[in-house]
């Protein structure tokens, strides 16, 4: 038997559902669950913010496991056999089709409309399908990513999907070299962002958020300032932030709060003719106010709304993430585990911001 | 003595001053006003919606006129000698620096702090340096275009400024080979922005508009739809461009309204992953609410404001004019001409509608 | 039965061959075949100049077929479904994997390694999956794509597979409203850059090429200048495009000629900073030489290869042909047809200049 | 008097004039020189192989001095008055017209055909203008950058020429955070090009060079791995590359060496879909072979020209190299400092790559 947690409907206790040991088809992969983020995205989904999805669910997107079994021949993008008893993590979103006018045409595949996310979109009734359990089963063709030499699962973790969404979000930034950036946010997105900013060349990089002791971190991230939400109001920090640009406001402004206030309060941060990329309003927290003429035309600015990843962003920063495991201290965002049976509770902490970052461990495993 | 409309301050009566013969200094070049634009901006003026503008000011910006006097060689952008009786237009827009840091490091000149504009920021005291005037004196550096053969100063006028800002908006847009695109406004800047998005290769081109009489226009600028917005209400709107777009959206929409409310609008008009530009905002005309969940993150948006106009853009849109001056009917735009002592009136025939696009024309040439 | 014709190996004469009836399994959709296009590369397969070629092979990659049979529910890219005796054409590349680092990471799929293409990859023991044969089988999963309103086999295959690869090579090019272009080469791919590069915004539109025919196409492709190559030396095309430049060159060159001299000389004919798109080296026709200092580094320019085609090619070059079905004459291009048994002398008109496109006809259909 | 060296025509031995104490006009402002560089274009002048060169000419385009006197109000970029005794460098490209097609139209401000450039277009004659001389007159507009603070003379001139070179080349190059990147090259322009390129978010950074003393600078510049020419064949370093990067090449090489060949071979080291920078061939060193087919088109390749710098290459560059002075050792790259009189000497040590960078000092001032 598998133990899983169960999310039934919004507003309703977590519980444990046991499942019978799976049976695989050709092309799929068992893991045992290593850990499994507890993410903003939970805490939406607990409030039924999200639509479409199929309550039940077993929660859990971003996951690390160690392969127990596998039907078949199963590659990695590299063309290499993943094997037993490799320690790797998978692209949560699945089954981007590759047959619509989205896949085809535009080629935007994170507007796909037949994705499917792990630990979001499938019915618990369909299986081990979301990363808060002992076990989770990985249909064929799902990516799989073995995690580089060097990286542990509480490296990997500690990034979890923010480390995709933040670099998703300084992709789209554009960043040119020596820019001034400020990342407005600092959780997991906004933390990541900000590493990912400086490693895309970054020059003045300023992170606003709070509260202190994820400030502390993103100086471990290499922002130059942070400036604490708890303490400045709005327009100190413009102000702040034009003392430090000479004036002119930031060439880069990353949103990755999920405040919708502070989508209006970026427009003001960046300087004419820079960029505002909206990465932290993945849901509705409802309208805001802005004033298209003097904070969008005649600023001449650049507003990018950044949404999902796709499987570059999540290779592409697990390998920078190999690189640099030393310089960034992405595991030092875990501050709190929980068992199955704590589910409840690892809701609780990220949602009244005590945890900066919490993970499910299903088993045995230590950070 | 030239005479020369005067604005004198916000909200009082246009006037006539006198001035007498300029006297030219090396590099001027002294014009004979044929034809000056009334456009929204002079509205905009006349109510002191603009700030740091130095009243009294001679207004027009955009002006056509026949060179009667030259002090010195000067030389258009190919290196040619302009010379007397040549009829053409120039850059409203003079002393962009090239030494800020705008103009060197960012490299937006739109955005150079020192920019000068005819019509606008220069005061009446300094002389002849706005288009509702007799002559127009051209200082030294300021960028002249002789009109290319086959272009008339009725057609380059009919264009006017919206030309150029229309020009702006589909470059900023980045249109690809096919694109749906959605052309918010059907006043000068709409209908040039409708031309040259078809130019810059629109699939499905619907502009939006009113009254019937411009959306009659908005066809012979090859719209392949217009929407009344007298006859149909936003929530219509956006059903009838979803019904033409397959229910996606417009690939690119651009705004050229004016009214803040459309901003919204547009951003519900577009495609997930599609494109807004936001050129019609010129003045403060309120503020608005979005959703920067629906509106921008989730729907993967760009949002791009689009201010003012460079040397670009005005040269090669008028070159696409003359290359195009049969296919896209600009001279039609004009629908009314006035005397220097008609000023208050052609204001009037902007503010309220009844022009499509006015003239001032100080002297003897007709249309 | 059904009849096709095998191309055994290099430099053999052409057979038919007869095959069984066939099966179809689940996703499959069997065509008849109407017209399919005999191009270069198929001259180019001939004389054993493609790698990894799996003679013997049916050629024939690009044709239009009505769907005679179809097993299950097929849908097309706006997930409508295909139904028995819709007139279609369908992406000749087949199984871009969506699995390998080139689909994922570097997201250029048109270097999947995986990818196969019918009438050049599979081998004829696989089965009907080239176009000159009596029937095409489509895999499950091939991209069909039922010719829109308005567009008849003709006009689809008038453009073939130089319709897509026009479409890509513009594409590339990032033609700038106005911008001068010059295309080299008047064969099908450089007659649909041609039409495209109109449709993209260009200003001046250079064809440099030769047979007169070829040419006289080019005018109604909207050429705004022929240069017969049969004419002019390399030194007087250069003086000629000079001339009309103002002195400078051409901003874009988009070289479809295969002949590797053009390249060079496509260098020499693009201005300082402007961009030579090269589209025309499918097969090794030898090595050129360059003066890396005087053509690339000293002009700034932009040299960008361009392979291959993917689904939004075609699928937005086929719906700009419906949309301008009358403006560019795509089936004029069509000069002679075969039967299946006249495949030899099909091959022997393209080799020769004797055609500028023809067709393999199985069947009764007329243009 | 002042002393100046002078290069009175290509091949000819290089000789001391004095000049009378110059005269300022409005605007102008007199350096006192700290040190002038040495680099490969002063090589080529020596030898005659740049055109249009109005010998005999003061040599020494990037230099450092200190302000001693100042005619007027000037200012920097950043709108703050440069005073006596500041330590400033000047952009050596002066008169970039503004006025110009490539300036106003094509906005390709490297390409301005009225460029002047210091030490290398101004002839003796006009006076001291050129940095291997006791004193450099700066004309009125000339571009002057006062040195950030913690930057001293010997770290901005050890980046020298190099530092805006290296900077545009990565700038044109587009890395994406985490590319593999080969820069080939290991002069300064290399080096600069290899810091510059880890900054800009190279993930796997491999220098081609030599000779040994080159190459651990390369190191110290932060690349991964370093392959020497002299050990190394041709097909060895490219099979080395492929080794690194997974058999495909590398995202994005950088040419910096000058040597023709080595283009051909950045073609090879690029994988399927990259980008090769050609920014090392800055004269005419003779004509390559190159396969069109298969080194551009099937690879479906970005060839970048990149001339010349432009200021807001020099301004960044050098607010990054103040950033990370102590992490980068441009100052190291200083091998070799000669005296006026000694000039021929230095052409020598750079000619003959005896020292890594050389400079002319024409005063007191130590490294």
């Amino acid at each position: 038997m598998v133990r899983a947690v169960i999310m039934p409907q919004p507003l309703q206790p977590l519980e444990i559902r046991e499942y019978p040991d799976p049976d695989l088809k050709e092309g799929e992969v068992l893991l045992e669950t290593l850990c499994s983020e507890v993410c903003g995205t939970d805490v939406h989904l607990y409030h039924g913010r999200l639509t479409d999805v199929p309550y039940p669910i077993i929660p859990g997107h971003v996951s690390v496991g160690r392969i127990i079994d596998i039907a078949g021949e199963v590659l990695d993008v590299e063309g290499n056999r993943v094997e037993a008893d490799m320690v790797v993590t998978f692209l949560d979103v699945h089954e981007t089709c590759g047959h619509c006018w989205y896949c085809l045409v535009a080629r935007e595949t994170t507007k796909c409309p037949n994705r499917k996310v792990y630990g979001i979109t499938y019915p618990a009734d369909e299986g081990l399908l979301g990363g808060w359990s002992e076990q989770i089963l990985l249909k064929s063709g799902v990516k799989i990513i073995p995690l580089p030499e060097g990286v542990e699962a509480i490296d990997y973790i500690g990034g979890g999907c923010g480390l995709s969404t933040g670099f998703h979000a300084v992709e789209r930034a554009g960043i040119r070299l020596g820019d001034s950036v400020v990342v407005q946010g600092s959780g997991p997105v906004g933390l990541s962002a900000t590493a990912f900013a400086r490693l895309a060349g970054a020059g003045m990089l300023i992170v606003i958020g709070a509260p202190e002791a994820r400030l502390e971190l993103a100086e471990s991230f290499e922002a130059d300032v942070t400036l604490d939400i708890t303490e400045l109001e709005p327009a100190e920090r413009l102000e702040r932030v034009m003392e430090i640009t000479g004036g002119r406001g930031a060439d880069v402004v990353i949103e990755a709060s999920g405040n919708p206030r502070t989508v209006t309060e970026g427009l003001d941060l960046a300087r004419d003719g820079g960029t505002c990329v909206i990465a932290g309003q993945y849901t509705d927290a409802g309208d805001i106010s802005i004033n298209p003429h003097h904070q969008i035309n005649r600023k001449h600015l650049d507003v990018r709304g950044c949404w999902g990843t796709a499987f570059t962003h999540v290779y592409r920063g697990l390998h920078l993430m190999a690189r640099y495991r030393e310089r960034f201290p992405w595991r030092n965002m875990v501050s709190h585990t929980f068992g199955l049976d704590e589910a409840n509770e690892a809701l609780d902490s990220i949602e009244n911001l005590i945890a900066t970052k919490a993970l499910v461990v299903p088993g045995e495993w230590k950070p």
